[in-house]
């Protein structure tokens, strides 16, 4: 028996890595893992070198929503613990993330030895059980004989669930030589099969379809890592019916194409929408997500009945329910049995009015009109994000151009992970070569939790614009709850100093703050050649007022103000979401 | 029955909080602890508000260290995995952190309801199941007859362990009304009863004792959690014995005691000292904690037959192990029958020189003897802070005058903790009124994991002196392994624009930030009003040569320069801490 070719294990993980276009890598240098680093930059990815591990994990979040998969590579213990909830944040909205964390060797963990970054107690698995809670699957190579299939394994288990995965790799395995003999094979997410409802659900599927009389699109988040954003545009073009997408979909259809609507809001939006979509007879959604959060408390999921919902594997049609069927497997079959002269031509509600007339603003800048006055700034092939906050309510009305991706708070809603992410995505956009510029809008309180990750963005010379939105502290908590109490203010920063201290370098610092207070002075800002034809990272800094808010939460507001005129109990805050 | 009194559960909760001296409480506001921090300050506790939930994690640990006790609220889910690498190092070494999480009402956790800062799926146990690796008890708050006996206990065994606990508060839990009879009474960590055992551990120890031709006495860091450090100090007083410490336990005894010759560092101190540790033929350890860091790579853990060991529930004396008995019960009881007059006088091996001829000093500052340059700077009362690096590896030069309290790299060794750790214990200090100044010493890339912590230094008008080492990166990294490899490299930063972002005031950030990147500057600048009487914080940045390093940092290099040149395998960098 010949013995088979031979590679270093760390060469065989980034090989597979590049394989499947993952060209930056994220992540902290710690002991543990500094030998696994060493076979990075050898393998053509880029190491990127975060400021610390949970900036790191946001930005591998943000990368792998843009290029299908990203990596991160932590330490031992402090540094994977301080990733986790960016690694969380993967797993509730889906990111590929494959999470590789350096261990102590295998002797040190054998022998129980008390190391550091431990508990000095022996133990070595606390922290891998720990992820069991946030990945969708672990695995630790300990035999060079099963790591090939190991790695295999876990990243096609990232790319199959479009979810974070755990990679222990100990110091002493990263160059033990291990068969290089799969690498010739590609790794391919398993076929879904037919099924054998299959035929059945397509002519129920079909039968609405044609007989539909108010029929409508609804397009949510996990069309994305289902991998049907083809199949949804092409169903979307040919019925050319009314189509909406949900937060979480934003961004994921071309908001030009005349049956766009844009996002269904529910009573926030037009009058026309909400009736039709609420006496809809059809509703066809695409990767169902229905939090709180992304529902408007509930009150914007189809009802039951009209509804079909294409899942992963997973098919509702109206009460029936259909497992072990592939979602992408039935929309691209329907796809191909459409009769598209058999659909009833539908002329949906009126669209929303988008204009705006800019000559009546003066004065300071407010909520309400902001996103619909700063839109024309986006240009094809942008990435826009919006951290959590008044600019992810407020990213609601933007209207995007075709190819623009589109980030929101969906449901983790962990504050502080837009601006890392959009370090992340930056990246993806220019490995992947899909377009060059991205847009940030965030707080002033969200920019305090994870600000210095601006650094690696001006470090890798990144096209970023950052809309610094400043009212003076945590606006969304305010109008949540404790409307005037302290902690929800912030200590007030300098944000002119920022690219200052991280190390833009006093020229590009200073020419690059631009700094708003009126609609006069943000139509200059937007003007500015430094906005539309500048490259680097910009801040655009505009200063509203502390309780400025439209759409949802003032609503919130004008609750919590009516509720402390009253004798009531307060409400209880996490319950006000899913009363809006 | 005449009805109890009763409180509201959130003042019963910070009630208890501020009888236990707490007066500063950490954390972030989110939705789902909200109402929660209603209650904080009418209950006399100083809400700090840190920039994220890791630094406030950080802060509460190094607040527990000196002040005994400490609170940190976070909100569920993105809030309190942020802050559980902080919790984590809190359990490695030993600090009593309450942690407080807010979490959803009691009706949407048990109707599954998909909310946000969940994965949307209706489970909400799996952060606590996470937490439950790393604090010492876990309890929810659901029931209000058995909240305050709940809160009680979960109090009581974070002090009786000095370790973090784990708290959940459903949002509806926090105005509901509870029982305030128990408030009447302390909460006391139960009392360690007389073992059978302890006569004859006793006598055991004091034949030991008075035997003793070669004694010393060995100060670890578990001393503090135990409690023991009044008992130590005596001890120290009373036999003149030669007297060391461990890294940990730097910092808990009078180093300007005739006695006390500082930090036990094996071969990298004194021959004489190495002579009379490796000889003795009694070493009484108190609060031993032997990872790999803490005893050099092991090396300076006392052979087992000399040591007689105090900790918390077990003794060991020499080979025999006594367990269920308390070592401070011990060790006070040992105090009350020594006699005196049977010790032995002991003339210990030579005190380490500390002096240092400055005059010979010219050019750019070096590791080698840049501590004992800079000692003249503490004084009484002071906290003396260094990071894990460059910084805790000289730190061990420092001699401290009495009162001073010192923090270093231990076992859990998160790059970053040290700055958060910085403001727990300025704060701890000012609230407990034991100083008025808190020194850190810190490298460039240890700030850079969490700088926006210096905005909270600012805001609470501390007295916080950063003695900045700008080596440019990670040395500590480039020691063990990667001497010249990019991923050690950190993007540089200009350190002059810190304060002013972070909310200082132009003038108070202009007039103290200080540079030094010679000897001759060194010595003007620590003459330097700023430095000498100055107030708030003020920022030394020191340059010093991006691989200079001194004792056991230096034989690290060594060993990597040399394994370069031969055809050897590369050391596994995990085992090279064990191996110094």
């Amino acid at each position: 028996m010949p013995d088979s070719p031979t590679i270093k294990l760390a060469d065989y993980l980034f090989t597979r890595l590049h394989q499947l276009e993952v060209h930056s890598v994220f992540g902290v240098p710690g002991d543990y893992n500094l030998r696994l680093l060493d076979y990075v930059e050898p393998n053509k990815l880029h190491w990127v070198g975060n400021c610390n591990e949970l900036n790191a994990a946001y930005a591998a979040d943000g990368y792998a929503r843009i290029a299908g998969l990203s990596a991160l590579i932590t330490t031992f213990g402090v540094g994977e613990l301080s990733a986790i909830n960016g690694v969380a944040g993967a797993y509730a909205e889906r990111a590929a993330v494959v999470h590789i964390c350096g261990t102590p060797s295998r002797k040190l963990q054998d022998e129980r030895v008390k190391m550091h970054h431990t508990f000095a107690d022996g133990e070595y698995r606390r922290f891998a059980e720990m992820h069991k809670h946030v990945t969708a699957a672990q695995t630790e190579l300990r035999d060079s004989r099963t790591a090939p299939e190991q790695i295999d394994w876990i990243i096609g288990q990232a790319m199959l669930h479009s979810r974070p995965v755990y990679l222990e790799i100990p110091d002493d395995m990263v160059d033990v030589e291990v068969s290089s003999t799969r690498l010739a094979q590609k790794i391919i997410s398993p076929e879904a099969l037919k099924a054998p409802s299959e035929p059945q659900i397509l002519q129920s599927i079909l039968d609405r379809i044609y007989s539909a009389k108010r029929p409508l699109i609804l397009i949510d988040g996990e069309s994305r890592p289902m991998g049907v954003l083809g199949e949804v545009d092409e169903l979307v073009k040919t019925s050319s019916w009314p189509t909406w997408t949900t937060t979480y979909g934003k961004g994921l259809v071309d908001e030009s194409l005349p049956s766009v609507h844009g996002m269904y809001t529910g009573k926030y939006g037009l009058d026309g929408a909400k009736a039709y979509f609420e006496s809809a007879d059809l509703i066809l959604v695409f990767g169902p997500h229905y939090s709180d959060t992304n529902t408007n408390g509930f009150t914007c999921i189809p009802n039951q009945t009209s509804a079909v919902l294409f899942q992963d594997m997973t098919i509702h049609v109206g009460t029936e329910t259909y497992r072990d069927v592939s979602g992408k497997r039935i929309l691209s079959q329907l796809l191909q049995q459409l009769v598209p002269s058999k659909l009833q031509s539908i002329q949906g509600p009126p669209k929303p009015d988008t204009t705006l007339d800019k000559s009546s603003l003066t004065g300071p800048i407010t909520q309400d009109y902001f996103y619909r006055f700063i839109n024309p700034l986006f240009r094809d092939g942008d990435i826009v994000l919006t951290e959590t906050g008044t600019a992810s309510h407020g990213g609601r009305a933007l209207v995007l151009p075709p190819g623009t991706r589109f980030f929101s708070a969906i449901t983790w809603l962990s504050i502080g992970y837009m601006l890392p992410a959009t370090l992340g995505a930056a990246l993806a956009q220019r490995d992947t070569a899909q377009g060059k510029r991205t847009v940030l809008f965030m707080g002033d309180g969200s920019l305090q939790m994870t600000v210095q990750e601006l650094s690696t963005i001006i470090k890798e010379k990144l096209d970023v614009i950052i809309i610094l939105i400043n009212n003076d502290g945590y606006t969304i908590e305010r109008v949540i709850h404790g409307r005037t109490q302290g902690y929800n203010d912030i200590f007030p920063w300098n944000h002119r100093a920022a690219m200052t201290l991280f190390g833009a370098g006093e020229q590009h610092a200073s020419e690059n703050y631009l700094a708003a207070r009126t609609w006069e002075d943000l139509t200059t800002v937007l003007q500015s050649p430094k906005v539309q034809e500048g490259s680097g990272l910009r801040i655009v800094e505009v200063f509203m007022d502390r309780l400025d808010c439209q759409g949802a939460l003032k609503d919130l507001l004008q609750r919590q103000v009516a509720s402390e005129k009253t004798e009531e109990p307060p409400l209880i805050a996490s319950e006000v979401s899913k009363k809006v």
